[in-house]
């Protein structure tokens, strides 16, 4: 692998992920759709492109003997198997490499980071993924692995948001503090992240700032949805869950960071106010 | 707060309690139902007495002149504040204190231990409950403050051991490996006792030794849900969880570790295998 | 059978019931709380008794040498297992005779009688059924028998307003008459009472006059719940409406009629107006 | 319209109805995957073609100069509304228009039929939906309208099938006669064609033979599910009923009749046996 590197994307995620590369020495060619968010990447030297193929360039080169894609986004099983296929027929290779956390972590170089594809290109991006997160988890050589445990995180905290959305509901109708449960619980049971950062806001009802917009939140709930689905199994909380982002979305919500979905189950609690 | 304390029930949670109590000095009266679960607890200098009424007889005489009574069963709210009226109108008190923890943490003094009701009485058992556990958690002088606590903390856990139930079977018929996901999870967004106990335990597919009988699983849910609807609300994740409980307990799965539910989703997911 | 008859519960289908015994022939002692429902009944011939005991008095001498307690309200299954044993210990016979039809059912003889008990004394009380309905079905002997068919129908009616009000939900988001596709539906799969009845009024979004109370309708949703449970087993979709019953009250609904569950369920679609 | 009609796919439900028409004077290019399943429409007086474009011609030919395309599938109505436009762009017509019953009722000419589009054409098809069926639901000229109905009726037999399956097993572990409360059921609250057909054959647990299989039921209940989330809402009985289906279909038993999702609601209640 050498130092240079086609980036494609440049949102809340994005950007930092890219600035970190850049820290430690990788040459970006970076494309965003708004292209003005390349500006600072830019500033740090950058190379700015204006189409995501002029980004992969570099990479296309190489794809003929050996470049490496490496899928980041959150994305279907399926979608990455097929287009692993469409690399190796081209000789190339995919590594899927979706990631746990918010933009404040992206920053902070503490991205939790998942992998799957040929175990060469896997030690080759190594120092790579390195640069941008605090752990790397390898789900083995079959191009989907990484995905699913991805959609598996993300439908697990989408159960948690409503879960503890209901659990604090029922907190305060009964008239105990949702802030004293959410604190018990975070320094007990459930001391990790999910619930030292979510449960606090959901106990706060303070969805700002968005890490994750709802309406995102919905797209992973389906699909991971369908990536059971398409093994023949149902998720029968990710059911329930989609249903509530979508009466969520169906009041307006699918811009607020996907734990106000808090919101939605405070208005069948009778506790609703408009938003 | 005397050294003399009546104690009713030596199941897997109260033996070792009881034993923590003697080991910094407390006089037990010790009663069971099975009498024999006493041995050990007599051999280290309890008495042991024939009725739940005679363990609570040194209690009882003070009692009369500001007796407390320390209930740390999981009981509905509204249990407690009857309770906690009757024993108001004869003088003596009533603390609410059920606690979190499996018996090797009863027994390792690690309980999470919760309380709620009138300020004097819990400053005077803070000795007693520091024997047992490892955090106090307090919710405030509304006796029963520290049921709600505890029934939302176990529906949070019930609904976890679903949702992670689903996510494992999703993983295995997708060919990834439950463990490789159920380590990401514990060593990352859920990096937490509930994830990394159940979890792995719910990705190994091991439901011994058993900690918490899944009857009694369901039992803790439907008060999770009385206790809801006593204030108009439904839990509509603990509606779901009641129904794998009870779809459990259909298929004869009772006695077993309420993370056993696994079982249940492997079925629908037509993983199962008879059990 | 004599044709005295004591008559308890003058409400909206009490009323009408009594007055079609009375039409016939019976001689009525009938007892409400709210005495002066009972004028136009003594206007018709009843007598009125000031305790409940009072009314049941003609039967209750009887009670000793064969009277017969007809229990149509709608209860649990075990409550008149209970009621049963309780009579029969003193010699007397319960029937459990829960009706399906709304008021002016009730006032047209037009009722759906079941029956269960003691073959004996539902050949006697047949003629005093026959007087307030329009068909009986008899459950056999086992005295809760009937019970457990009127909450399985009353089950399905809730099942069938929740989803019937998903679907015209649905098809009034997608542009189209919501009365058009209730009168499809209503003359072709679901050609029945509760199509061309529920269905219209959800259609039309009508929910005056009152005929069943909503929170009439959550109780007996939750009965159905109670005795699926005691035979260990949910009620999914019971499960899934009681949720919604519960939000329909938390807004405020209780005292619609309960096909207002709607309201609730054009919330969550975004179509929702204050009520 | 003239008297010449393509007809693609004989199956189940499309032998009978080209026979029906056949038997009205229309002459038939048919077209099925299985050649052989022409046989008997041949021997009437069909013409067997060998491409669904075959089929098409004589149709394919107006279609320049007003043809009319008639969709009886159930499909998605941005199916339709895609189509539709594509028709309008060639000058010819689409006219959507599903039918609501099963294979007996093709072949008695029983089907009732839907149709939107618009309304000159549906006039010119009137005669051949009249040969096919019993009676014609109109749902005005947005073309995806008939699709939409056809959903919403399909979504609630599939809602039915699981809430009867649901209240039946309660009934038989509460020790009632299942086909007792079906007869009920069916003479009352539902005497119509839902609960008459498929509440029998639930409640006698009788799958065969297959009018609808169970996977094309998931089909069905997914084809709804996207028709809402389109104009974004949920259908949460449809979310558990997919579960359900899914369920069914990874116990293997994707090829009975859709009401045999009864049997893992047995199942869950205890009473399963392998199928």
């Amino acid at each position: 692998m050498g130092n240079e590197v086609g980036f494609i994307g440049l949102g809340a995620m994005g950007e930092p992920m890219a600035a970190n590369l850049i820290a430690v020495g990788y040459k970006l060619r970076v494309y965003n759709r708004t292209a003005s968010k390349a500006d600072a990447l830019v500033a740090a030297g950058a190379t700015r492109v204006d189409r995501p193929g002029d980004a992969a360039q570099p990479l296309a080169e190489r794809l003929e003997r050996g470049g490496i894609h490496i899928s980041m986004s959150t994305v279907a099983p399926a979608t990455t198997r097929r287009l692993a296929e469409h690399h190796a027929a081209s000789g190339s290779t995919l590594i899927a490499s979706p990631v746990f956390g918010r933009p404040d972590a992206a920053k902070a170089k503490r991205l939790w980071i998942t992998a799957s594809g040929p175990a060469a290109a896997k030690t080759a991006i190594r120092p790579l993924l390195e640069a941008m997160g605090q752990a790397i988890f390898d789900f083995g050589e079959e191009p989907g692995a990484a995905n699913v445990a991805k959609l598996a995180g993300n439908f697990l905290i989408a159960a948690n948001l409503e879960a503890m959305s209901e659990a604090l509901a029922m907190v305060e109708k009964q008239g105990v503090e949702r802030t004293a449960v959410a604190d018990l619980l975070a320094k007990t049971l459930f001391a990790c992240p999910i619930y030292q950062g979510y449960g606090k806001a959901v106990a706060e009802k303070r969805f700002e700032p968005v890490g994750f917009r709802l309406r995102l939140g919905l797209k992973d709930v389906e699909l991971a949805l369908r990536t059971a689905s398409e093994v023949t199994m149902g998720l029968p909380i990710a059911s329930l869950v989609r249903d509530r982002f979508l009466a969520s979305l169906a009041k307006g919500r699918g811009e607020m960071d996907w734990s106000a979905i808090a919101l939605s189950v405070l208005d069948d609690a009778g506790l609703g106010h408009k938003s």
